[in-house]
């Protein structure tokens, strides 16, 4: 039971409910969409993000003869509804915004529309992918937003929440503008470029740091990037010189150093001293440890001549906001549309579209969130991905990398200055609003 | 290439390095160490967890045909180190805390034994196992420690990162005291008791609330736990009721009501006020929706009379520290201790055990660091669980749990209050200093 793939990977609700509706037949056709309720402190836009690994599990979601095999023994569920989850797929329809998309709050980013049993089971491995990716696209782009030009690389594997997070944060960090991850199986699956240089244990394995460098570089000379802290940041970096003139030599050249602690910005600067003077000016610095887009406008403000960054474990968990508010809700059922009026947590009802407009600039200036035959101006950003359980031609990453880029591109300035400032500007229409309330005064 | 077992998912410098060792035939023995080097703000211990998913990933851990394929046309590795790798096994020595064990920063949670080119490469993969569910634990612990006797349920398959981080969420609550999860697969592959109610969905796509709940009683007599606050949280504790006594004569208990929303402590009054009133004394009240262990206290403290907590985000992002500053690191290379001295982050040398003393009551009363066969006082806590690269018989996750139980009744008192005091004291031994000094003498 692959937990990637395993329809078992689930709230044991969606079962028990599903029996419910098995049992009353109750097969009409239900709307769910995903949306996130607010931002979090902090944050002013989202990046939708986790729609291919959405439809890769819809297409692909069903019950193995073991799972079957499984709940039969928890005695928990009737034969009969065992013998129907064998046959259980999703055939339904899925609308949504392409990956990259900028969003916001009670904006739907995906729409499912399917027979109640099909669309109610998929909900928690949904909100599962299409939570975490657009989590991590929406924190990259802050650090793209940040340090244009720069070389940013995915570090953070390690302390990413497992398999699959530490893979898709890969995925989602490249999607957002990263020039690519440390972590090779995003390379082997999607195509992220694969970036990568030494281990403190390198070093310290070696009898002399020097020697390390020396091992390293005849090992891998089209890519010597030296990690340079393990003892004495300085007097490495003198080594650095030592060799890089060695090394030439040979037609090897070293590309790159790498600091990962103490106060970068002021370790850059003197790096950058000793290896112009040592002749090595096209030797590039790589700063890793702890950053995050904080760190990184901080450093960039006081001048330190660093041309990349691995950030990782604050990436990968998105540290200060680790989870959206995020939900998938009925939002119509057997024609009807359906309300949730739960404190704090009411939903729009209906199928959704969301318009978006743009300034002078091109900036984008307002959305509009309408019933979907309600149209209003603008471009309308949820599209169909999906029909009859068979996914629609999808973009590339390539694509949906550039559609990212385009976006940030088009965001009102203080947002792409990560700046305090008005909320973006997402309005509900007249008649949607209207619906709502004849929604609840059915009830 | 399944990711949480492909090799593949590792960072690109633990391949690079690998050809590095394999060209200079570095293969003598290695000893590198899991630790934590210090606790975030707010937290005052640690529990282990993660040993059992380590120890599947060292047995299992091979590379397959079609990921040397994938390598070898990357053109960034030789052949020879390429046919290498097919024959890449684990076959070195484990030392672990066992599961549950509650632990401290500069404590050893697992000790690695083993060529360097075996011990280097497992470095992301152990790392990203260990810290997820000892971070996940050690925040499960806490709920544990503020709310005895009450039903703890973990609910956040939906919000966890990924696949793997909401099964091994699941696996790590029940580790540290929780009743159990709402993830079907932690229980299907780990015994973890499986809990669940209904969801908003179920109540909407009736045409009555009352209807909704009729209809989830007749699906699952023996479980009828009703989600009340889909739009009226009052106005549907009374429908309970009179429900309650249409289902008494068909022989129909409802064992509980679930609030989701709004303010939990005084609706559980007013609902257990509804419920008592109407004759159903019995039926508990099962709270949910944005808890964690500082709202437990704050609405126990409170007296609101809530007898189980479904507790979801907050706990499987570990949502206010969602990462442990935790490394992997050579501590001995070729019968040499090796040192680490990068500002900040500098290491203790060689293989260490960890002994552990208490006071006469029984708790914790602190614990010395110091070199393997340096005998000090009290229990040591490093125990060998894996030779020749085959696990030794382990606990199971019943005993772990058991472990984690007796190990959170040893904690001293303001640790067991989660109250600011002094931090738990970890001693390093004064031979493990000497030893640490006679290093850095030699660089």
């Amino acid at each position: 039971m692959n937990s990637e793939t395993s329809l078992l990977l689930t709230d044991l609700y969606q079962l028990t409910m599903l029996q419910g509706y098995f049992e009353r037949g109750m097969n009409e056709t239900a709307v769910f969409e995903f949306f996130v309720r607010k931002l979090r402190p902090g944050r002013g836009f989202l990046m939708a993000a986790g729609v291919e690994q959405a439809l890769d599990f819809l297409e692909q979601a069903r019950f193995t003869a073991e799972e079957l095999q499984w709940l039969r023994s928890t005695k928990r569920f009737s034969d009969g509804f065992v013998d129907w989850l064998a046959d259980w797929r999703f055939e339904g329809e899925v609308y949504a915004m392409p990956e990259g998309t900028v969003c916001f709050p009670n904006e739907p980013l995906l729409r499912v529309v399917a027979p109640m049993p099909q669309a109610q089971l998929v909900e928690t491995r949904l909100i599962n992918l299409l939570n975490f990716q657009t989590l991590i696209a929406s924190k990259a782009a802050r650090s793209v937003l940040v340090a244009p030009g720069k070389l940013l690389v995915d570090f953070g594997l390690r302390r990413a929440h497992g398999a699959e997070a530490g893979l898709l944060a890969a995925r989602a960090a490249y999607l957002a503008g990263f020039s690519g991850s440390s972590t090779v199986l995003a390379s082997a699956r999607f195509g992220v470029p694969a970036f990568g240089t030494m281990a403190h244990s390198f070093v310290q394995a070696h009898d002399s740091e020097i020697d390390s460098f020396r091992s390293f570089a005849h090992a891998q000379p089209d890519n010597v990037v030296l990690l340079i802290d393990t003892y004495d940041t300085e007097a490495a970096a003198h080594k650095v010189v030592e060799l890089g003139h060695e090394l030439a030599g040979e037609g090897i050249a070293i590309k790159g150093v790498r600091l990962d602690s103490g106060d970068l910005g002021e370790l850059a600067r003197r790096v950058r001293r000793i290896l112009d003077d040592g002749g090595l000016q096209a030797t590039t610095i790589f700063a890793s440890g702890d950053l995050d887009e904080y760190r990184l406008r901080e450093l960039l403000a006081r001048g330190a001549p660093i041309d990349g960054f691995g950030i990782g474990t604050r990436l990968d968990t998105s540290a200060d906001v680790p989870y959206l508010d995020c939900a998938y809700k009925l939002q119509e059922y057997a024609s009807k549309p359906r309300r949730k009026r739960s404190i704090g947590k009411a939903t729009w009802p209906g199928r959704k579209q969301v318009w978006r407009s743009y300034d002078e600039q091109g900036r984008m200036a307002g959305d509009v969130v309408s019933l979907e035959d309600d149209h209003q101006m603008g471009e309308p950003l949820l599209v169909p991905v999906m029909r009859g359980g068979r996914r629609l031609t999808q973009p590339a990453l390539e694509e949906a990398r550039r559609d990212a880029a385009d976006n940030l591109g088009k965001l009102p300035v203080h947002l792409a200055l990560l700046e305090e400032g008005p909320a973006y500007p997402v309005e509900i229409a007249p008649a949607l609003q209207q619906l709502a309330g004849a929604v609840d005064a059915q009830k």
